[in-house]
């Protein structure tokens, strides 16, 4: 099974209160991409300026990510994002934002990933998603990210694409946003009349929330007092997730659950270095050996 | 095996977003003993002025709650409570407060409950908690709640109880400030080191964490989109997961994860209905119900 992934290349610079990095390998589609990697080979459409160091595109193959859809932009930089995260490391300010090349992300999925099985619209402008979805002949399992922005700006583009994905994955806020619903379980259980057959609420350090017409659950997040940068653990938790589905090829109900739990288990170690300094370090074995304790601690 | 509980009897006015109450009981040592009471038999110390309606007591009489030490203090009148919650139904502001009756509270343990085996010291002025504790001949397991004003006003006092009780219950972010740490579960690790063998940290809608010398775990809050009034819902988790442990005789690692469970099994009932409504309309039963539920939710 193939899975296609689509969205933000991005060169991050971090701030914590203990440390900081910069222009370190980021964006959407790279975390999920390289969280997804443990579980199935990935297909990666996004774009990058001249700046864009081989070594990432290198890291990225060397994980079963297929760059064949990676377009270097000649003459243009890479998208750049500055962020400082607060005390709480949950909360965050953007320092700076330069969209860049993907400004202007036009994406043209190549002829040998549009068959792809499964399909995952990282978070983006909800124009360029439908665009995308238009070029992919007939996937399984269509899910896609939204934000704030897209919310509240590209309103009626963001319902023409509810309504021809199969899952939505966004926050709590967003979720809220999204739905008017002050409860995060009233608003999952409303996105499911704007299209989706599920939704999936990401809570962060609270873990994340499934809402299906058959099922609501949530599961918590992985227990680490190792929180080094948040940035990506939403990424990185939809990369499980995805990856786990299209390694099991099925979707059912059970399949979720135990998708949703590899999600937050891969942002677990997500979080627990800059960039993808710790999932660099993990295999799938740790990640198992994770859910064994995992599965331990929500028994009783 | 018997349990005690000491702590506020209180008339709590309500305002939510959609409706409100006026002058219904409340209480911490009251919905943590009417929570607990599905599982074991309470003695309840607490005070009430003249104006305290003898159908409250009535109600807690006929759950197997013995008001013995529920003392009434003439030409006094009862603590009142009127507070507000924000359309998130997490955040609250608090209108009026009124300790009346409880600001002077000295409570008299009575004879007959001295040699109570389970004890909950109620949020409450960390040295009446340490008076309340003195008078209780050799309880098996001390657990006390304690909120920010304690923290930052009574923090002497407050560190002498945590060398006295085995169990501390409190929320997250009185966790933080009690330790200066933002990190919630380093937070709750470091809480260990003034005291307590174990730390329970509520979460409100998130659930509930336990920090052990032996064990970390998170259990997420059931998921229920009926959240009417949230007053009680972190006394009601106590009076579950103690009430549990009395009847079970038993605080082992299993024993207390299961407790905390149905902590946060009680506490979604409570948050069903104003004041003790919900809780009033069900039975054991229910709550078993639920569990069975939660631990579906929680397998995969």
């Amino acid at each position: 099974m193939t899975l296609l992934a689509v969205g933000s290349v991005a060169l991050d610079s971090v701030e914590t209160p203990q440390d900081s990095r910069n222009d370190v390998l980021g964006g959407s589609a790279v975390f999920f991409s390289y969280a997804a990697s443990y579980f199935t080979p990935v297909n990666l459409v996004g774009v990058v300026g001249e700046d864009w160091p081989e070594a990432h595109t290198e890291l990225l193959r060397s994980r079963k990510v297929d760059t064949a859809g990676l377009k270097i932009e000649a003459g243009k930089e890479t998208f750049r994002w500055r962020g400082r995260y607060l005390p709480n490391m949950n909360d965050r300010e953007t320092l700076e934002l330069h969209l860049n090349v993907f400004g202007e992300f036009n994406p043209i999925v190549p002829e040998q990933f549009r068959n792809s099985d499964y399909l995952f619209l990282a978070n983006g402008v909800p124009q360029v998603q439908l665009e995308v979805l238009s070029q992919v002949a007939n996937p399984k399992l269509v899910v896609a990210d939204t934000m704030d922005i897209w919310i509240t700006e590209h309103t009626d583009d963001l319902k023409l694409l509810l309504g021809k994905i199969d899952g939505l994955v966004l926050n709590d806020a967003e979720a809220k946003l999204l739905t008017g619903e002050q409860n995060i379980i009233a608003a999952g259980k409303k996105i499911l009349e704007l299209g989706p057959r599920f939704a999936v609420v990401k809570k962060g350090e609270h873990g994340a929330m499934y809402f299906g017409n058959d099922a609501t659950y949530v599961l918590p997040a992985y227990p680490t007092d190792q929180v080094v940068d948040p940035t990506g653990a939403g990424d990185s938790f939809a990369g499980g997730m995805m990856g786990y589905i299209t390694e099991q090829d099925c979707f059912d109900a059970a399949t979720m659950k135990k998708a949703l739990a590899y999600g937050v288990l891969v942002a677990s170690f997500n979080v627990e270095d800059f960039s993808l300094d710790q999932m660099r370090r993990i295999e799938r074995s740790h990640i198992d050996e994770r859910m064994r304790e995992f599965e331990t601690m929500l028994s009783f």
